[in-house]
């Protein structure tokens, strides 16, 4: 089968033949379809991830079919199945175990022809969605549901922010909180996706560049926040913090902006606010979030598709930050 | 009636005679007999507290005997009671709504030989503890039963750290989290308080004026917490944030050293972390709270008892730091 190939830290990613895997008791070979990058993906390419090994195949995310199975497996030859990523999450539903790996590192990933995975990490794709759309669902859409489900327990009708909608996981944080009942405004540093993130559903949205964002959409939502949902960290998340209202949940699942700023205690415990650390999800947590896509036919946005052969060009779109949506590999 | 008031800010505490207050409907007038002090009373008396008026009668604990009841009261005139210093906290158990006060300012509270209170905020005292210790119970046990029970979600077996065990929301978590089953550790300044709070059940501690003494603490307890419980904030926390295990809740009550440093989200994420900020409680959490002191013969400890006449110097005693447990005013 062809997979991309990452030969070497900093080196580009290239096609290569490599030997297609066959399945063991309780795994199913995959036949791939479709694959989205995640940021995750960049951070291993330049090195920025623990553990890293080479050469490798990446790849969290993606669609196919059932083509073969092992010995004991029963899911179906023949199925349209999305890649559950998390591998060996462990016993405990609140946090992963010792044995945790997202799938794509050190495991081969997503961006080939086929894989072969444990049958557990297979779960029926949506029908509504196209093989780009379904491609892009796992990583992104398990980390929103995660962030504003489980660890911020989201309510209808609740105010709700989410920060750098550019981002896969702030796209999947908006349509699933907006499918939620909740009302939703958005940051960006481009006016171009904010309006997008109107067009999917958002009440409004703020430049993180100008002054007092957090202040003005606090204004223009009409009161503060119940939950916010932030990839970002850095100096803004004081304005975050500032932004929670009564018993509002603040769901970080990155930094990419940094440390947060000095925060003063005592501008927190009179609100009883909960400042939630998360990380993408359980298998438990990808199937609640694959039926409630399927309830409500939402749908990843897509930026753009790329043929496998160009991968690195795949790479460079994501790493240019101009994107809207997921940056998705055909691997048919 | 005689009442410890506060004629205006940074005046010395007098004890002067004022007007018996009668109950009306749906109320109790309690003949107090012990009140604990508050870190918040001296905030109070010195102006570092929201819509201070004067003149003022503080204190927020109480213990003492229904002697009478307004018209459609149902408590027993003759009960022992203790005082449930939460005012108007709201329908919603998750946080408190915009009525909400402590008892002791602005409405006048316990620092005095009778108080008139709503019967809601009675609540029988428990037999197997004498005035002192009773009277000692409220804000400080409340805020710790929120923090460890409802905010963190304690459960039996795990590590819990508490700073700054001098004081009194500290030593009612350790107390409250060692009848829960859990193992304990905590810090201070002082290796007195710690031998003390050994003695109370602790496994063990560490000065928070010595260097690492986070990590130490993690290798003392064979692993990092689960919970931790804190009210000083400041350059420790960021010590506490490390000393947290995958899955661990931070409830934070107050913060007399000040900001935290700067924290890096990536240091958080991975560990599936809380950060839960709590003040005191709700009505329901003081009835659980009191039922399971009760059940577990649990007892606040005090550390001195001053007359009401010398109310001046038992705010000097808490203010001094040296002592452990809870400072008692006598009132009867």
């Amino acid at each position: 089968m062809r997979a991309l190939v990452l030969e070497a830290q900093d080196q580009p990613l290239v096609v290569r033949e490599v030997p297609t895997p066959e399945p063991g008791p309780g795994q199913a070979r995959v036949r791939l379809k479709a694959a989205a990058l995640n940021h995750r993906d960049v951070f291993i390419l330049r090195g920025q991830y623990a553990a890293i090994r080479h050469p490798a195949i990446l790849g969290s995310d993606g669609v196919g079919v059932v083509e073969s199975t092992g010995p004991g497996t029963v899911v179906p030859v023949g199925l349209r199945v999305v890649v559950q990523p998390s591998l060996d999450w462990g016993d405990d539903l609140r946090f992963q175990g010792s044995r945790y790996r997202i799938l794509g590192m050190p495991d081969d990933g997503t961006f080939a022809e086929a894989i072969v995975l444990p049958e557990g990490n297979l779960v029926a794709a949506p029908a509504h969605l196209d093989d780009a759309s379904a491609g892009a669902l796992p990583l992104a859409w398990l980390t929103a549901w995660r962030a504003l489900v489980t660890r911020a327990t989201l309510r209808p009708g609740e105010r709700v922010l989410v920060t750098g909608i550019g981002g896969g996981v702030a796209q999947a944080a908006l349509l699933l909180a907006t499918a939620y009942g909740a009302r939703v405004w958005v940051t960006s540093g481009d006016d171009a996706k904010i309006a997008r993130a109107v067009e999917l559903g958002a009440c409004g949205g703020a430049r993180y560049d100008q002054p007092d964002w957090g202040g003005r959409l606090v204004r223009e939502a009409g009161g503060p926040f119940d939950v916010i949902v932030d990839g970002a960290g850095g100096e803004g998340f004081g304005q975050l913090v500032r932004a929670l209202g009564m018993g509002g949940r603040l769901a970080f699942y990155g930094g990419t902006d940094g440390r947060w700023p000095a925060l003063l205690p005592q501008f927190l415990f009179f609100k009883q606010v909960s400042l939630l650390a998360t990380t993408m999800g359980s298998p438990v947590e990808f199937a609640h979030m694959v039926a409630f896509v399927a309830e409500h036919q939402l749908r990843p946005v897509v930026d753009r598709v790329f043929p496998l052969a160009e991968g690195a060009a795949a790479f460079a779109r994501l790493e240019s930050g101009a994107q809207f949506g997921k940056v998705v590999l055909d691997l048919t």
